[in-house]
């Protein structure tokens, strides 16, 4: 299994993604690297050649750049030449930490879509935080590809979602939630009181009803289905509340004198577990899933570990043909929005 | 000036909302107060009757009941007699702990919107957390009156949030910043870059430009506007999430052992003063902005402490006239959406 690599892109390249790719090329012995790059700056960091080669590019698409415009028009780029090496079969993945718009863009416009689903949806794997849970991660999607979404994309998103999770999370009938503003069945605007209702009557779903936004992180769903716009509001603001909080804890320690760094030391333990669980680093990237091979972005301030998951990640995807469950699923089911069942 | 109590909403009601409305009523002179409740229920709560009196109702509205079905048949209710007041001109603002629906219904259908309003915006004040923000708290509209919302509604909310943070909260010239899904011009749906166009075209308004979910509570604006749908999710996700991480913490240091139990005595003031800036309750309740007269919900759960904070909010209101100054500019505005100057 070839995975083409962006080795230009995310604000630490191309060192830490060299150094993520050689680690996990030397965990996962079935994977064979192309790293997409400049030569000039990627040879010189490669310890070890084996499994693994650089494709020359040039003319980097860089991270404020106007997605669709770059791709179009920067077909030497990384992101362009290593969507096209998976489009013509000369890879199995894309991987990439470099402009996000810009590797969506590629996925949907290079690698293409799977036939059956209108849009590709971003996918997170996101913490189940509440202590006690028999799980410790969800799936949730779309985060962000679409800004306007019907009724259509979500319930494909559902089932893209389930494949997701149980291919590679190893979750058996995962249960499906809907981001929505209450719990009850009559919640939601227009958009979402339909979805509720078709999510409702599908007898191959586990659909557990509504997630609210400040349930998220409580493991009531192992799938949580939105519209990107709403799931990119509540994703960021949960990210951007676990920063404040970890700011105001070590701006409190810093001012608050002797007393306060020796109860830092004392919790110290505690402070890195609810780090690491609230990280986004642990679950590995987003994935643009719907497309006809895995497309993987990680964070733009991605490091090594990250690197090193998030190819494995790829591999746990790559292993379970997760693709080809999802192809045969939408080549049987052209009509996944209607009804199934009588609920 | 005579507010109007629904002394029968609420989770602890009547207990807390009458000694609520004591103390406030001891802290400002110049405010007089009518109870809607059953007075079997609330005058053995009473310890002194001075500016207090006491109107009997019967036929409460509930927690779980259908908000504007509630509001038509009970008319006896504790709610709907209090908004009833306001509308006579017997009371000048209406203060409860209740059904938030029906709360919203009786203050939209009772009450009254002014002229020129389309819809109230449900308005809460949120901490800025930021470590060393010259300021403490921004104004936050509509949180979840409307689930569907137009750009005309967004106009009049950045003006409902500026006459708010000017006249009660005393920022001269707030900033004001739209919530969107990206911090550039051309960010967001449809809608959203529609109005990102009419707020910077207004001579009036201190427009700042977007602002993101992740960015809430870091103080870049003033007043954050938004469609209730947006702005729900993202509040919700904000609550859930410093929920989690209290949570997070707590349960890290029950079962830490002795060290983690001595660590948190060393930075118990620093917890404390972190669920002081993130709890709602140092903020007041929830403004029905739009309203002929002062609407305001403080949360279910609410203690003494809470609601006599909310009657000082509502003290502010009625001192610094912010409903008469919002009536005379609609008055004089009444195409607010349109522009105002050419940027």
């Amino acid at each position: 299994m070839k995975i083409a690599v962006d080795a230009m892109g995310g604000d630490h390249a191309p060192k830490v993604i060299v150094e993520g790719v050689e680690q996990a090329r030397d965990l996962y012995p079935d994977l064979e690297f192309s790293l997409y790059g400049d030569p000039s700056k990627v040879k010189p960091l490669i310890q070890n050649s084996e499994r693994l080669k650089i494709i020359p590019t040039s003319n980097d698409i860089t991270m404020g750049e106007e997605p669709v415009r770059a791709i179009r028009r920067k077909k030497n780029s990384s992101i362009v030449k290593a969507a096209m090496a998976v489009k013509h079969g000369e890879a199995d993945a894309f991987f990439s930490a470099g402009n996000t718009g810009a590797v969506l863009a590629a996925g949907i416009f290079i690698v293409g879509r799977i036939k059956g689903i209108d849009r590709p949806g971003l996918t997170s794997v996101l913490p189940i935080a509440q202590p006690g849970a028999s799980r410790h991660s969800f799936v949730y999607l779309d985060t962000g590809a679409n800004a306007e979404s019907k009724e259509r994309n979500l319930v494909q998103y559902a089932y893209l979602g389930k494949f997701y999770s149980e291919n590679v999370l190893g979750v058996a009938n995962p249960r499906i939630g809907l981001l929505n503003n209450g719990a009850e069945e009559d919640k939601g605007d227009t958009l979402h009181k339909a979805v509720w209702q078709l999510l409702n009557k599908k007898d191959d779903l586990n659909f557990v009803g509504n997630v609210e936004s400040g349930d998220l992180l409580f493991g009531k769903a192992d799938v949580v289905v939105s519209d990107g716009w709403t799931a990119n509001a509540a994703l960021k603001a949960t990210e951007g509340t676990a920063k404040m909080m970890l700011k105001l804890i070590r701006h409190g320690i810093l001012h608050g004198g002797l007393r306060a760094k020796l109860g830092y030391l004392m919790l110290k333990p505690i402070f890195h577990q609810i780090g690491q669980t609230m990280s986004t680093s642990t679950y590995g990237g987003a994935v643009l899933l719907g497309l006809k091979a895995p497309v993987i972005k990680t964070h733009g301030a991605a490091d090594t570990l990250t690197v090193k998951n998030t190819i494995g990640q790829i591999h746990t995807m790559l292993k379970a043909g997760v693709i080809d469950k999802t192809v045969d699923f939408f080549t049987n089911n052209p009509e996944v929005d209607k009804p199934t069942k009588n609920a």
